[in-house]
This record gives C-alpha cells, structure tokens and sequence, in this order.
C-alpha cells in the first residue's frame, strides 16, 4: 500500500535518515511524528514496540495527510532490531547522564547526517519514550548522542516536537535561502532613480504647497525626508503608489483651496 | 497570579519576543504553544481572540508545566490593539502571496528579534489560526515576515511546531555549545602516551598468543590495529577498561590453556 492511495503527496523519498520511536506511548504522538517528518524531509519510520500496540487510528487522524509515513513504517521488538540494517545511529537524549560519547547539537547532527547519507550509508535517529526517554541500554546503540539547545530551566520537549527539531535542521542543512529577502511577486525592486524621480516629484509639491517655505531649515527637511524613504527597498509598485499620493494629496489640496 | 504557584520554573524571563497568537481554535494548541515558548526561552503569549474564549483548562492540561506562560498571557480584541504597544513585528507565513514585504527564514527571524530586543524594543511574532493562517490584513500590521525552509511539497504544520521551531532558532541562537564534543563526565580524554601504553600492552599480549606469529605480516597487522584505535577519542576510563581486558582475555587462555 503506497501513501499515495491516502494522505497527501509528500515529495519524493530519498536516502533520509530513518526515525525509531522506541516504546512510544501514545498514538496521537506518532502521528504528530509522521506530520512533523515529512514538513522536514523525513520519510522512514520505524516504531519498536509500542505502548498500545499497531496500527492505532489516532496516529493517521493526527497525521493531517503523512499517511504514506504511516502506512509504510515498520515494527520491531527491540532497538538492536530496528538498527540492524543501518550504518550509524544517533540517539537523541536531553540529558546524557554517564554516557561517554560524543554529544551533537541538533544542527551538528543534521550536518553528520547528510554526510552520512550522501556516502550511500543509512543512518537512524533514536527518539525515546515521553515519560523517560532513552534507557541507557538504547544508547548503548548509537554512535553518538543528539542535545538540542533548548532552555536548560524547561526541558521537557514533547516526542513530535522533539522530531520536528531534528527534521527542521535535516531540511535546513541542504536550503539555502537567504535569511532575508524582499519578496515582490509581479513587480519589482525600484532602482535609485526610480526612487530619484519619486523624491523630485514630493519636493516639487511640498515647495508648491509651501511645506519647504522655511528656506534657511529647507535643505535639512529634505535630508531627512529622504532618509526616511532611503531605508528600505521600495518596489515600482509602490513608487507608483506614492507617485499618485503625492499628486492626489497635492490635488485634493488645491481643489480644497477653491471652495474654501 | 505567578507560574511558581503552579507548575514548573521555566527560568528566567527577560526582554525576549512576544508570541501573539491570532485566532487560535483549539485550546491544546495554545498549551503546547506554551509547551514549546519554555523549550525555547519565550515566556510572553497573547491570544487574538480565541475561537473557544478564554481561559480553557485544556490548555493548562496540554503546557507540560509552563503554566506561567498561560497565567500571564493577554487577550486581545484585534491584531492592531495585541502590537500597540510593540516596536517591531514579525508575522510568519508558510506561502506569503501578493504580499510585498521582506521574507525572513526562521534563522534570520532569530538573528533580527536579538537584534531588535538588545536594542532595549520590544518585538512581537504573529502566528495564524490552525487552518487558514493569517490573512493580508493580519499581514500588513508586521514589518516583515518569517517562512521557514521546509519541505514544499508538505507545508502542514501544526500551530505549537510552528512555534516550536521559531523559539528553538530564538534559543539556539545564543547558544554556543560546539556542534560535536565528547563527553567524558567523571573520566576525561586519554592522551597519546595513555593509549601508546594500552597499545603496547595490546601488541605484548598478542605477541605472547601468536596472534601476530607471521613475521612478515605482523607489521601490517599491529598498523591496522592501530588505526582502529585511533578511530575516535577515547576516555582514561575506556583504557582501564581495555587494559582490563587485554589482561582477562589473555589469562583465560592461559588458564584454559592449563585445564585442556
């Protein structure tokens, strides 16, 4: 059974780390789960040994269209089961308590996975049960431990959250949006001299309706009425705007002027 | 009413954004918003009018204990009366359309509200209603938006995730753990010298067994030995450890040796 018979399409599958719940508790968790793997490019779930055992309806109603996750996910009795196949195993843990290993952040992990992955090997991420987490036997498993930096005074992370984390860094890694952008649809960014004529026009009017009368203050009126439109970008769109402002303004003004 | 009269001490709570929650629907989403503030270190949550009114218990059953967040939260009638009263506004917006306005990933977000709030301004973060979003209005009140880098084919992402990945970018944006460290706990890294002697032993011990009998290979085997130890850090502990068993291993046989 393929997701594409149920739930949404969820992008295509590649060599993505594989998500073990192990012992999850609750239903509505592993839903959340699949719904929070595939937001971040995550598409291979395995459960070892489920609190109220498997299948669980709750999981797809809370899944909000992963079913393809769901529907293809694995179980298995223990974890050195459900990491048998694999190459490298990361066990996420909020708290490692006499474990001898190396620890990675949340982005250091996504970093090492990639790598991993894109040398063909397949890698896993241990997630622990929602009450206690990780048993240390499970991270007698992995290879290296995960810690998200998170607010030392609150660590309890919900399991879905804890997922969405890692899957957000895994889809991170490989973007590479810039962090800011001006996004303008059909129209574009104004140039300086686009700006320029704009800038013209507003003086000309205020000089017309008498705001730059002030001569010996004038210059420094001016300066700061183009620091203000300076900065930030301005589109064409919106020089347009201003344009028709400006002279609807200095219009309505005039026409003001008349019947009074 | 204080959060120490109920449920967990989420840290402390200087001046960090404030998470405004438009039109929220369900009221275990605003608990694991909350859930989620804590984990990253926000504690400030208003709620534009919520479907279902307020307060709702549901909420305080779903906060994990970040009960401070939801006792000290304000209700607000519009968009424009919950930013009154801050300086800069950031709303998030998986598929932001005709919407002229600075794009920020959720990266960026963090880098711009530290910036904001080290400037002593306080700085709000607009999240939508569970199923539409925000709309254009609720939009134009920001100076620019968030989109986070996820996978574009499955944008469904649940209010408190949403949440939850802007406040772990808010925390780990200050936060200066190294993306890979060994933890040793108690031991500490052994040094060269320490793991030459182990090596030493080991070659001893394998020399007295014939393990490394055959002369001509023997160099090529000690080498390939050695590179396996010299695969990762290794703590004083581990090295007892090993010594110990080298010693044990080696006995064994002697002492089957003497029985067969």
């Amino acid at each position: 059974m393929t997701g594409r018979d149920g739930g949404a399409d969820i992008g295509p599958i590649g060599n993505s780390p594989v998500v073990i719940l192990v012992r999850p508790q609750l239903a509505d968790n592993i839903g959340a789960v699949a719904r929070a793997m595939a937001n971040g490019g995550l598409f291979h779930l395995r459960l070892v040994a489920p609190r109220d055992g498997w299948p669980q309806a709750a999981a797809w109603r809370n899944a909000s269209g992963a079913d393809r996750i769901l529907d293809q996910l694995t179980l298995h009795a223990s974890v050195p089961d459900a990491v048998a196949d694999l190459h490298r195993v990361i066990a996420t843990c909020p708290r490692p308590r006499h474990v001898i290993k190396p620890v990675l952040t949340a982005r250091g992990a996504a970093a090492e996975l990639h790598a991993i992955c894109d040398l063909g090997l397949r890698a896993g991420l241990l997630f622990g049960p929602e009450r206690a987490g990780l048993d240390n036997d499970d991270m007698a498993c992995a290879d290296t431990l995960a810690r998200y930096p998170l607010n030392p005074a609150f660590m309890s992370l919900n399991l879905a959250q804890a997922v969405m984390v890692m899957a957000y860094e895994w889809w991170a890694a490989t973007d590479d949006t810039p962090p800011r952008e001006m996004v303008t649809n059909e129209t574009g960014t104004a140039t300086k001299g686009e700006l320029e004529n704009f800038l013209i026009h507003l003086t000309a009017q205020l000089d017309a309706c008498g705001f730059l009368a002030n001569l010996p203050k004038r210059p420094g009126m001016i300066r700061n009425i183009r620091h203000f439109f300076q900065r930030g970008e301005v589109t064409r769109q919106e020089l347009r705007t201003l344009h028709g402002i400006t002279t609807e303004l200095a219009l309505g003004r005039r026409l003001r002027g008349r019947v009074e």
